[in-house]
């Protein structure tokens, strides 16, 4: 029997933010029979999350530009994390009833994977601790401040962090790591509702960078000793001003460039030299075979009990999630955006 | 019998470059009796070498702007690096004769050191080698190339390294010690000279950055996965441009922001993230514990032996200090700046 097989796909190189319906495109054209389907030796997953993170918007773009993450593919679905549950399998690794996770889960609503290695099976420490954690502080996002921090911070107590983002669900796992390691902790986020959690999960000052200078705040809160940046611009610029010698800069996003708008031309990297500054540019994979496993003991434990928390601004239904996607690039999502495909 | 001791005193806070005469002064009021001017413990030393190093400029301030080695003081001699010769000692660890290394040297003709315990007894491999190259070479300049180098570089063989004012102390040798390990040179300098000195010493490309467009030969010749900065600006702009991917880029000066010029703001600075750049400041004092003696017992036999070539400025007299040091800023000297203040 036939059943309708949703899929977003891209559409468009868009050349600003990406428009619902214009660069990407919910079709519901294509069917798949879930008895009958060939597997030829791989399983058939229903997608239950499908994560909406910053980094999409560098895949919408021509295959002749360069970046770290390949594009995708025109009239091809969006690909990235997700939660599927196994629904047929022809692959010893894999029964019926489990639950996959995996960086390339095709946005659709059932899927084959042409590899299923790729796929890893996943078991929560209670079920208190929903699915849709995995692709955000128990995933990508999570492992994303937990290399970080662990590789780069050299993090000493009584020193003072800034994050930006630091609602989002990189930055407020930083907070909170950095909590732990007893530093003092200046957080920024672009909401007032977005401020008080910074302040709920533990940050000594919290501000809403749209209607309080930043420069400002960190002169009268720092120098700062770390600075995790997933901005840049005059964010980076002002943290760099108001940094302290030996200051460690974490660059793990640039959302102020990724739409189109004009390079911002930072003025204060003579500070660098006087200040002898060390600024790393991160990305996940570079370190996964470091601490993966170390991540996974540790962190999803921890979301389930509570001890770290965790915020997720959830839409259900993969026919809204152009539109999940253009919130995230606005920065208007409150919490980690999770796409709801189907029910457990 | 009273001897004429000239001295050049720091005179006024420059506003852009340091004028001579303006600046700095050469002061023949003061004299000295030799023979019996008291010592209370500490040594005579008759001084032959000082240093003119880019980084005076800095010292050149108001005493309110911090930075990371201390201002000058108004009507007092500058100092700075150089080399002297015992000439009279009532302390045991100096004996007359004794040629002396420090990084405080006042800008005098003769000095009695209030803390004789900052000066270093030197012992040079060969006389071929000329004491003045232990402020160059085989002195803090050679330092800085040699601790950053084995620190931040994580050079391999077949990499590409571009080192901006290569002609220079610093510069000169990173690009010999880029090349004793393996890797492809890429120089710039600011005459066609100090080109050919560039290639010389080994470069596999050198340009006249004045003539040729940075970005364009970066573009042709690179990526580059190490870059060292002297400069600042939009070389390091076009260098970050150019990076490849997990580049290093080791900041060990700004000149082009030291005499007043406006903070350019560098557009590039997403590509940190894209790249997984790491960027880090380097001052040469930081590493003295780490890599000092392994410093002195490699290098200065190496500068003797012509393996390790270096290039020399010379002027003499202290009374030509004050133009020595406008050359140096505005990158007009031909090699590592010296004044032969005496001979030995």
């Amino acid at each position: 029997m036939a059943t309708k097989n949703g899929r977003l796909l891209f559409n468009e190189v868009p050349t600003g933010y990406p428009i619902p319906g214009k660069t990407t495109v919910y079709d519901t054209t294509s069917t798949i029979d879930l008895d009958n389907e060939p597997l030829n030796g791989s399983i058939l997953v229903k997608t239950l999350v499908l994560s909406v993170d910053p980094f999409l918007r560098g895949k919408m773009r021509s295959p002749e530009k360069k970046s770290y993450s390949p594009p995708f593919f025109l009239n091809e679905p969006l690909y990235s994390f997700g939660v599927g549950k196994v629904i047929r399998s022809e692959n010893p690794s894999f029964k019926v009833g489990d639950h996959v996770y995996g960086s390339t889960l095709d946005f659709t609503e059932y899927f084959i994977p042409k590899d299923a290695s790729k796929l890893t099976v996943i078991v929560r420490p209670a079920p208190t601790l929903p699915w849709s954690v995995y692709v955000g502080a128990a995933g990508m996002p999570g492992q994303t401040s937990y290399y970080g921090w662990k590789e780069y911070a050299k993090a000493k107590a009584g020193e003072t962090v800034f994050v930006s983002t630091a609602a989002g669900p990189v930055g407020s796992l930083v907070v909170q790591l950095a909590k732990q390691d007893g530093l003092k902790v200046i957080a920024s986020a672009g909401s007032d509702e977005k401020v008080q959690f910074c302040k709920d999960i533990g940050a000594d000052v919290a501000f809403n960078y749209k209607t309080t200078n930043t420069a400002e705040v960190l002169k009268k809160e720092g120098p700062i000793n770390i600075y995790w940046d997933n901005v840049g611009g005059p964010t980076l610029e002002a943290a760099i001003e108001h940094s302290a010698l030996y200051a460690r800069m974490i660059i793990c996003g640039f959302i102020s460039e990724y739409n189109g708008e004009e390079n911002y031309g930072i003025k204060t990297m003579r500070n660098v030299l006087t200040n002898r500054i060390s600024i790393n540019g991160l990305l996940v994979w570079d370190h996964e075979a470091k601490y993966k496993d170390e991540f996974y003991r540790v962190i999803p434990q921890k979301l389930a009990s509570g001890e770290i928390k965790y915020t997720e601004d959830v839409t259900r239904g993969l026919d809204k999630c152009g539109e999940a996607i253009l919130e995230v690039q606005k920065g208007l999502n409150k919490g980690k955006k999770v796409i709801i495909v189907a029910d457990d």
